[in-house]
């Protein structure tokens, strides 16, 4: 190994039954990730206070750090500062500030403490408390022989809040790189594609740049990391590379969610949108309804699922439905122009298509979706085939309809990369 | 430890680094939980083969079986096979039946199998395949000295398909005691007013049954455990115990989502559905629309974010609006008899609230909503009041109308515990 690595004991009955779904070691290692520090090791126990002791133990040997999550709160499961305490021969004492955090806490509550409540004023003697800005249960580091270890409650808005505090500590015991990542989110293209594609101007890439990704539904994130501040400008260098080769498929830094971008292309642009949706049943319109402040650029959708509904809210002919059926271009036509007439909005996209698993035809196969976007005047359409479960159809689908306003808007190519291969 | 615990080994850097969130091991504890198995740790190392083997040497010391997941892959950094030839202290040799399995694999994909599919076919000497029905990894089992290790792929589906073969060489080496779990899936109640309510009747309850907890979002799973199939009878009882108490809140068995449930009561009745949203934007339809079949039951919904969209989709008095506000009983009421009128469907709801984080006024918070929902000559209306953050007001209040619709079809109490607290 090249850095020191860390480790992460995770503890909890309900991570051990199944009945949690541990995302909090995967939130720790980003972060860590994120200050060139690495994770070695994860162990997992339940709240059993003999397998706690020994992993700890055993932990505390092989690595100079480790962070202790979980079983820091007010009931008799809450194992790890007595197992500490044990470890490192010491006693459970009152921290006179862990007792007002406690108070504290309460307090802002309008509670009296209760001795369960009380119990978590109580760490080994000599440690470091880590403050705790939302709940009850606070942190501490503390040596347990020549290991550094940081306790951390399992609620994860109290981890997160706690995780610079912790950088800090591992920081000044392992030291760190200090790496720099800068996050890309993209839209419609993927990983090998990415890879292949920067192959191709592999002689220009700056080498302290390093990419990775990370696979969300339905964006990819990519991560330009560099050693450290100094190598800035090379990661720079490497974003401009991507940009000018897919700035396309880039909806922008940090976190940026492809409704949250779609909404500042709108607002910039003064315009509103809407939506006539057949098979994604909405989900198009809450998609951008998640979004706070999306009041000023959706303020009518529609969902018409059956023909009458078609016909009725969108002013569908009945001709048009039943010489082309519901799943063709002349009735997403339709649909988008009936849309926009009655909702008053400039823009908006039009949706119909076959989510299975029943439906499907020879002619028009389960996964089978028309799509009309744009404005009355500039008025365009596709279709595609989506393979895969119901519900992976109408994600992808409600997807790239925002992706598709977008591009339409920003001026981008209007047919991408995840549609040419079917066009 | 009363009952002989199981490892679990998992391995992949994309779980070291945070770029994936580990589900596998909460299926594979849910699975062998079921079967009275029990997992007494978890531990996850990257695709390093000293860390893999010093970890995987460890645990079969020290538990009768270990169940590694990931690394059977075809590439490079899948290193499982190699690491238990050297613990085992034998070759890696193609076996035949595990290469006509790869040549299958891609035979049916029409591609010719390469050496990094073909990789998959060496396996170590002496072990047991076990089959994997979807991928082209297949599973073996073997013993490090007394240990049965059984290697499983990291492909969710694969492994999921895999559980199965997995319980059956499980239950040869270390029993299990063949628990039998009936699950039941309610909404509108949580853990501790289940817990809370059985006390009343604690000594009504059959000692055999255990009952266990799962909170998933919005829904709230219960587990009636009972040692073994000569206890079926106690499950009934106790099933018996909580229909009677709380029966309004249990919408089925297994794993039956309320829209799922919702569905199958309109078809039960011969009924249609429609939705008048404003603050949840589409979601409540979206939500009937996953799930298959719904062309049946929700024909037309209605995105009414806008006053202009509430007055021309769904004919809510200009005055209305002007009186009372967007977020009121008036303007609910003329919501839902528009879209009933419009959409010409049986029963319906619309919603009006202030989802944050801006547009709270002191009299209507952010988290205010009103709900209205019925028929024409049965519509009732409520109140209440969400706090939380934008998505989850939107999550729960979405949830909320449907089991209100769900109510009303099924002549359930019509204000539930959930409302209640705030009636």
């Amino acid at each position: 190994m090249e850095t020191p690595c860390i480790a992460l004991l995770l503890t909890g009955n309900e991570l051990m039954s199944g009945d949690t779904v541990d995302s909090n070691s995967a939130m720790i290692a980003t972060c860590l990730g994120d200050h060139g520090l690495e994770i070695g090791e994860k162990c997992t126990v339940g709240d059993d206070p003999t397998l706690l002791q020994s992993a700890l133990a055993r932990l505390a040997q092989q690595y100079p750090a480790v962070i202790v999550n979980g079983g820091l709160g007010p009931t008799r499961d809450d194992l790890t500062s007595e197992v500490i305490a044990t470890l490192t021969d010491t006693e459970l004492t009152e921290n006179p500030e862990a007792r007002a955090h406690v108070e504290n806490w309460c307090a802002r509550r309008r509670i009296e403490p209760n001795p369960a409540n009380l119990k978590q004023a109580f760490v080994p003697a000599g440690c470091q408390l880590i403050h705790n800005p939302l709940g009850s249960a606070l942190g501490f580091a503390i040596n347990v022989k020549d290991c550094l270890v940081l306790t951390t409650p399992g609620v994860p808005s109290e981890l997160e809040a706690m995780l610079p505090a912790l950088v800090t500590h591992l920081e000044a015991q392992v030291g760190g790189e200090a790496r720099q990542i800068l996050r890309l989110q993209t839209f419609g293209i993927g990983e090998s594609s990415v890879e292949e594609r920067i192959k191709k101007y592999a002689d220009r890439w700056p080498n302290a740049v390093t990419l990775g990704f990370r696979a969300g539904m339905p964006q990819l994130e990519l991560k330009l990391s560099v050693p450290s501040a100094a190598h800035l400008p090379a990661q720079e260098e490497a974003l401009a590379l991507l940009e000018e080769d897919f700035g396309d498929h880039i909806l922008g830094k940090g976190s940026t969610r492809l409704a949250e971008k779609l909404q500042a292309v709108l607002r910039n642009q003064n315009k509103t949108m809407t939506t006539a949706e057949s098979c994604t049943g909405g989900l198009i319109a809450s998609m951008m309804v998640r979004e706070p402040g999306s009041s000023a650029v959706l303020g009518t959708g529609f969902v018409t699922y059956a023909n009458r509904a078609k016909r009725d809210q969108l002013g569908v002919a009945s001709t048009t439905l039943k010489e082309h059926g519901a799943v063709s271009e002349p009735v997403v036509r339709e649909m988008l122009l009936g849309a926009l007439e009655r909702s008053g909005a400039d823009i908006g996209v039009a949706v119909s298509g076959i989510a299975g698993p029943g439906g499907g035809t020879e002619d028009k196969p389960v996964g089978t979706v028309w799509i009309a976007w744009g404005t009355r005047d500039d008025l365009r359409t596709h279709t595609t085939l989506v393979s895969g479960s119901r519900s992976l159809f109408q994600n992808i689908i409600a997807a790239a309809c925002l992706d598709l306003i977008r591009r339409h808007l920003q001026e981008l190519p209007s047919l991408p990369h995840y549609f040419s291969r079917q066009a």
